[in-house]
């Protein structure tokens, strides 16, 4: 049984500070300091080149890949790390369309990340081939999923809201009217259980820097699944995604399964803070992670609404259908999380009045969430948002 | 002026070890083991996603990207670090074929490194408009570039050979042409004085993890000449090039100059550990770095010449058409780097036949080149690489 109080004892939290933010940039595990050291000065300042080898670096993306894919529902041998976010949801649409050459749509809403639209965008441009990205409503997509629809490109769980789509429903719906699917789980994956392969997803992608905690600017992932892998035409074909990386041929001839989608030299440094991380993920049973962090967030929100009327609930009020984080609307959004991080309750902002709090059972109790309640309320009750020092926007919130 | 002595011991080098293989990947800067920890500990760990502004993450690929920009006759402002080499290729070619609609020709020849040229075959796959990919022997480029070519794509450098590209001269006769250039600067940023601008180069690209000594999986950088910047539409549309990343819009509006090229979360503790080692170059004279460079090898050449009979110069005699490393040709050359790596000589092999050493005028001195020469002479006089130890080969080499 995954005990939270000694997930929590691993990592390093800033003394009387209570990180709610873990959904945008998870915390530092402990090991990761000792990990990333030796990495540098044992295996980079003594093996060298030899490294590749010896300290196992070449194999780490499929490695670390396959510790993650446990996390989503993967099999063994079909999640890859690499590169970041954006490239990995180009990699999977490129693949997804090339699966459906008779259909123009892409099917998306307008709560997807916006990167994952832009490169969708980036993408049917450089195509040409007159596909056209539809946005809906993240309330209309089930109905949306016609016969015109190629792909299915979706964020599990929206950004602001917490707002969860039902991944294996949609899916199905999907396939129904012979679509496929590229599923986002930047908020899923480390938040709540995910089953990739029980869904029938087709592609999966995600980043590490997120619940994960694999540090910032952490590698991404992309997960294919068994019945499409050997059939994908890598579009960003790399010499590492190559059969035969070292042979050197000048012609491109695609990897063995997932090998396919590394492009690339992978991140070596920032692979060691990651493995750090999963160490701590290899103890956690996602089923009472869920529990908990339900338990968290259904505390979070009584407390907040209990003492704060001014505040909207954005998020789902069903805990089942909503990831792992709570969102309230507030005109004055920014200046009052500006306000709550002075006052040591980190969660952050995202426009144009979401106030944005993630649950993160790994390194948040009970105890965090109350004292988190009391000083919000304390921000808010007394108008403490109201000074001219948090009205000012900084670049990156 | 330079001092070479003061640079060499800026570097962690394994004791006995005589390392000619900074080509491939570059040796650890001291400064880099407390920059990444206080990277990893104070920043991530303290800060946590404050780490953005406050220790100036956000920046980091524009700031670093400057003084990259430096070595490589950049003016500042027109430099990007991040992703790949593999993925910056694809960028740089995807806005150079935009930029000459009209034309279907991708010249690049056979000592190209092989991803480049993968990269290149996946981009012409995705467009489907007919782009022909026309590669030929090095020395027949500048007879090839005629008024069929869009693109020039040339790694100036070449990774076996050692071989150098006269960027000026390809270049001016492109141009004339009406192509415009895409320059691969792998073998070149931080072996050579390269000179983008002087050039009149169109798109550069390059990684910083071989002579840049950046580390293990550093980050790559994009240099865009300041007629296009504002022209190009990136094909890869990442958030982080968006005019206003956190607006969290909907529609795609390209970021002002080379912000564009930015594509996702960029890899923090991986720059890191750049940043230490650029704090060396931003000391180092180019002229003085090619001077010594030129030195050393011909130094090498000579002693190996002199001792070695039955190695065969695969590089260019004359140093002037020279990067930063010298190649050797032996049928048994895997053995034999095998063995000399044994004896603490550490070059690399590629296939065929080719056994490679670089010269790195920062960590590399004439003393380092003559023990080098005296131990390559042991293990080819007394065939010390007949051996079934040195004969198997490991997956990377």
């Amino acid at each position: 049984m995954t005990d939270f109080s000694v997930t929590k004892a691993q990592f390093d939290l800033p003394e009387g500070m209570i990180y709610l933010d873990g959904n945008s940039l998870g915390p530092l595990p402990k090991a990761a300091k000792s990990r990333v050291a030796q990495t540098v000065s044992d295996e980079w300042g003594q093996m060298l080149i030899t490294g590749w080898n010896k300290a196992g670096w070449m194999a780490q993306p499929t490695n670390l890949g396959d510790r993650i894919g446990r996390l989503i529902g993967a099999p063994t041998g079909y999640v890859v790390l690499g590169d970041t976010l954006s490239i990995k949801v180009y990699q999977a649409l490129a693949a997804a369309v090339d699966l459906v050459p008779d259909r123009k749509v892409i099917l998306t809403d307008s709560g997807n990340f916006p990167s994952d639209i832009y490169m969708a965008d980036g993408l049917i441009k450089a195509l040409g081939r007159g596909h056209e990205l539809r946005v809906v409503a993240p309330e209309d997509i089930e109905n949306a999923i016609n016969d015109e629809v190629a792909v299915l490109m979706l964020t599990q769980v929206d950004y602001r809201s917490g707002r969860m789509h039902d991944m294996a429903n949609l899916t199905a719906k999907a396939h129904s009217v012979g679509a496929v699917t590229v599923w986002d789980l930047a908020h899923s994956a480390g938040a709540l259980p995910v089953d990739v392969m029980g869904c029938n997803a087709d592609f999966a992608v995600g980043c590490s820097y997120k619940y994960l905690n694999g540090g910032p600017g952490a590698a991404a992932f992309i997960y294919v699944a068994p019945q499409h892998v050997e059939n994908c035409q890598p579009a960003l074909s790399g010499w590492l995604g190559h059969e035969a990386p070292f042979a050197f041929d000048l012609d491109y001839r695609p990897g063995t399964g997932i090998e396919r989608m590394r492009v690339g030299t992978p991140p070596v440094i920032q692979m060691a803070a990651l493995s750090a991380a999963l160490d701590i993920w290899d103890t956690v049973d996602m089923g009472k992670l869920r529990a908990a962090s339900i338990e968290l967030s259904e505390r979070f929100i009584k407390g907040v609404e209990a003492t704060c009327p001014m505040l909207t609930l954005a998020s789902p009020r069903d805990p089942e259908q909503r990831g792992s984080q709570v969102s309230f609307a507030f005109d004055q959004g920014y200046a009052a999380m500006q306000a709550c991080i002075a006052r040591g309750v980190v969660g952050d902002f995202r426009a144009p009045n979401i106030m944005r709090f993630g649950f993160t059972p790994l390194f948040i109790d009970a105890e965090d969430v109350d004292q988190a309640i009391s000083i919000i309320a304390d921000v808010m009750q007394n108008k403490l948002w109201n000074s001219p020092a948090y009205q000012a926007r900084s670049a990156v919130t």
